[in-house]
């Protein structure tokens, strides 16, 4: 029972020496990419950089005890901070108290949102963001993401949260663009762009063996951020309209509640619960690819409570919304991680960096952190998805590129609600009209087709019609008006036959639409049959007054329904040019 | 084309002297009807009486030119009577111009919108109010109907939408009931109750012939009407505390658009759009039922558009909004109309009537009015569904007590919404967790089962899963979890089988999902395959890249997979007993 609350209580009795040799060297690798990221991430939520390294503390600690992924690295992630600025930015000034207020609450009201979901099992809601609407949004969160750094990237006043209001800004404000700030972001960028595969290359052909080189390769962003300040200190480019970083608060974190506002909180519920779920949503799915690969696996409903309980960490720790990040938990797991220990270890160095290494920031500049969010989500953007998956369908399609219009155009809380709104709607219109088709007999066999697509032979007192879709209410009634239909096409109709292989499901809608169906058929002197009707549909038919009313009778198979309604059609089909003539006469 | 638009170009052509007689007959039963129910009617949507005879007039002959069914009455009708009163009464004063006004636009509102949905085949929308909140709400509706009434006949100032604010209004005012009123309301109930099915019998008993004793049975809404009012003319009650019906203007109503207001259509669209649903859906069904029995049928699109066409003349005569309803268009039927000229030579009726019998109307008393009301809405009261909808299904039970409950307690709107959502949530909820069998081999046949349920045997190195429904979003990382959870459980694995033979669509997320087992499976060394992939479904796949990327086969059957992946098993299982022995090895 305690091992199921904490899963660290399993993993930690076979810790070995070399696990925590392993475990240190990711929580280095990791350590030495969540500094800069951490305040680069903070920067783009409108926070203060120390909010970005307390996301990498407490919330750590937390999903190490209580996780169940031995790879994935919580802390501030691009997505997540993006959507904290625009939720606290509707609802205060950025840098003011208000801001950081609203801030704190979102991470504890989504981090309350996840482990009340984890708690009570209800994980599943988190599928209602479909892929294509959770694609579609991540790359156009990506796009907006790389916008807003323009400032920073340029030096000047370029503001808005959606594109409608950021290009206008871009092109006012261009004439106040900062020479010497584009030279070191363009410099900054072209290094980290080339060190994505460069670094390591280089490194390999320096001697350095491929795995190491590759651990190494991960120095790239502490080499950018390191160099950049030190030139920005020695050629005082702060002076000549380099922004940098200024004061870090020295040590630990505050701990304790954020001051309580019932009407900050109610306007922060919607977000907040946008939040919890694109971040669950990005996290299990990187838990679960890794996991994978080591054949462990990762229980959603458990890192549900674990990510809850990060967020609640990060709330009461003057941190930000955290999650499970793709490209850290990749590093994590390259770099050999072998239980979350590694994550435990993370924090423990970042609190130490904390204490040390805040002063050496001042001089860091703002381009830096730009440059390093902007070569970050590059790789969340994904246009070829929507070509491809609208060929594969053009629902998902729709769905897909309403996220990405609405997201650009108005904000990343209207572009979700578009996404997961036409998804569902598209998804009921289409089980609001099922494929259905009527049936024939394939000519000495006791195989039935649709009589659309195959050579078939049918009776003309017979209607078979089989419907590609489990009967619930939003199609009830398109099986009534299609038996009503067939009743007034065919004067000599005797006998109707619902071939219910795949129906798994009849709800009472159905149920009164097929009673009303055989009442009908009944009235006209039509008998209603059923064919190859599931077990669990039958036992939930048989708590009705369904089969006592049933005119007709349940078929274990469709052909055992057409030896009995049809025993002409079914014998002269062992002779299939006597089929054809009673398939021509059928008709 | 024009006769697919007028469908009496039809039914004209062939006109018989026969036909004429029958609808002559049907249309002075009707009439004879549809004079106290439309003033009664019209006083419950808290109109004045002669909204609802002009309610009886141009929408009748708008329908009979539009309509496809033969036997359908429409006209003003209870449930939507109550709407109108609902809606309108949240906009104005009850007797105010703007209550009026409003009742005016609901009528072209909601006309508006029946047409729209039937010009562009959108009429499955109305699939969405699910059978047992369609019949929750009616009962709902009888009941608030039934408790409003009570101020006519016990002549008490009774007031209030919802039960909580008729009982309490109730109770505080009993004391001011109208001792003449009350005597009154309790014969005219009496009399309609007892005429239900006595009138026609007594007839029957004074020698004449059963139909025409059925016949003229139906007059005994005409038979209160007049009586009452006599008595009341005769002793003068009016002066006694009877309420009567006063004034009704003579001759026909104005024709004319209502006043534009902008503020008050945009409040009264959602009501209005679900008047059009329920009055959509409560139409189409009595229509249906009654072609079924002579073999005809309807079109619900054209049937759309004739009642929005009809609800459009009910704005533009100072009318009330319509729909088809029960009583009479049953009584019509019985009748014997054929056609629906029938409704045609009713509205004439009813002008002849406005012109000559409106002076006749001053001493009627709304008490009668109310009686007929209450004798009317109790046909609609269904209490046994809900226990019989709860046995069959607690989640349709759940929908129908949530629409019941907020009918009565919050109002018509705040039913309805609550229904349709709860239907919808638990709709999404349900297809969110499929069923999902690991299937086995039952022993020399070709037949795969759940290994819970039966006496199956499987391979170790293979894993057979069946999902029974479609694969989409809201329930594709449930599978994922499953294959995944196998994965970890299985170190023999060498192959997984997704049986799709009840797979009827496979979505984009579904297919990234597959996309992802199949790759996790291969990292893991484990071979992913399909079996009884359905024609369409496989047409779907062939234009994705999964086929190319999957790592196992397609198999055409489970049995196919089997011999190809678990030869031994499937020889083996020529012998029962070997079998018993891998089964058991194989747990």
């Amino acid at each position: 029972m305690l091992r199921r609350i904490f899963p660290f209580l399993t993993w930690s009795r076979h810790y070995t020496r070399a696990d925590l040799s392993n475990d240190l060297i990711a929580a280095a690798v990791v350590t030495i990419m969540l500094i800069p990221q951490g305040m680069a991430y903070a920067m783009l939520a409108g926070l203060p950089p120390q909010a970005g390294l307390y996301g990498a503390m407490l919330p750590l600690l937390l999903y190490a005890a209580f996780g169940t992924s031995r790879a994935l690295a919580v802390g501030p992630v691009a997505v997540v901070a993006l959507m904290t600025a625009a939720a606290a930015g509707a609802v205060a000034q950025t840098g003011t108290e208000g801001y950081h207020l609203a801030a704190l609450w979102l991470a504890l009201l989504s981090g309350g949102m996840m482990l009340a979901l984890g708690l009570f099992r209800l994980g599943f809601v988190a599928n209602f963001l479909s892929h294509p609407v959770i694609s579609g949004f991540i790359t156009a969160a990506g796009i907006l993401i790389a916008a807003s750094q323009l400032r920073h990237i340029l030096g000047a006043d370029v503001s808005g949260k959606t594109l409608p209001h950021l290009v206008p800004s871009l092109l006012s404000n261009l004439g106040q663009t900062s020479i010497p700030t584009v030279v070191l972001s363009a410099v900054v960028l072209g290094f980290l762009f080339w060190s994505r595969a460069g670094l390591a290359r280089l490194l390999q052909g320096l001697g350095f063996s491929a795995p190491l080189a590759k651990l190494l390769g991960k120095t790239a962003l502490l080499v950018a951020v390191v160099t950049s300040t030190f030139v920005v200190w020695i050629f005082g480019l702060d002076s000549r309209g380099v922004a940098v970083l200024g004061d870090v608060p020295r040590g630990l974190p505050a701990f304790g509640l954020p001051a309580f506002d019932a009407g900050l909180i109610q306007m922060l519920l919607a977000p907040a619960a946008m939040i919890a779920i694109v971040g669950y949503v990005e996290s299990i799915s990187i838990a679960q690819t890794l996991a994978a690969k080591k054949r462990q696996s990762v229980d959603p409903d458990r890192e549900l409570v674990a990510l809850g309980l990060a967020n609640l960490g990060a709330g009461v720790s003057n941190a930000m919304p955290v999650t499970g990040g793709l490209s850290r938990s990749i590093v994590n797991y390259d770099a050999g991680a072998a239980t979350p220990a590694a994550g435990a270890m993370t924090a423990i160095s970042i609190a130490m960096a904390l204490m040390v290494l805040t002063p050496f920031m001042y001089f860091l500049p703002r381009a830096t952190l730009a440059a390093i969010i902007i070569v970050a989500v590059l790789s969340l953007l994904d246009f070829r998805a929507l070509p491809r998956i609208w060929a594969y369908s053009r629902a998902d399609g729709a769905a897909m590129a309403a996220t990405m219009l609405f997201t650009v155009l108005l904000g990343v809380e209207q572009g979700l609600i578009a996404g997961v709104g036409l998804s569902l709607a598209l998804f009921l219109y289409r089980t609001s009209r099922p494929h259905m088709a009527v049936l024939g007999q394939v000519p000495g066999t006791e195989h039935f087709r649709n009589i659309d697509r195959h050579d078939v032979v049918t009776d003309p007192q017979v209607f078979s019609i089989r419907v590609d879709e489990s009967l619930y209410f939003p199609n009830a009634r398109a099986l009534e008006d299609r038996v009503v239909q067939a009743l007034s096409d065919r004067p000599a109709l005797r006998h109707v036959v619902l071939q219910c292989a795949a129906v798994n499901y009849i709800d009472a809608s159905a149920l009164e639409s097929l009673e009303s169906v055989n009442e009908r058929l009944h009235t006209a002197g039509v008998q209603f049959h059923l064919s190859e009707v599931k077990g669990p549909v039958m036992d939930r038919l048989a708590r009705s007054n369904f089969l006592r009313e049933l005119t007709g009778q349940i078929f274990l198979t469709q052909f055992d329904a057409m030896i009995a309604l049809a025993p002409g059609l079914t014998s002269a089909c062992r002779n299939r040019d006597r089929c054809e003539t009673r398939r021509a006469s059928g008709h």
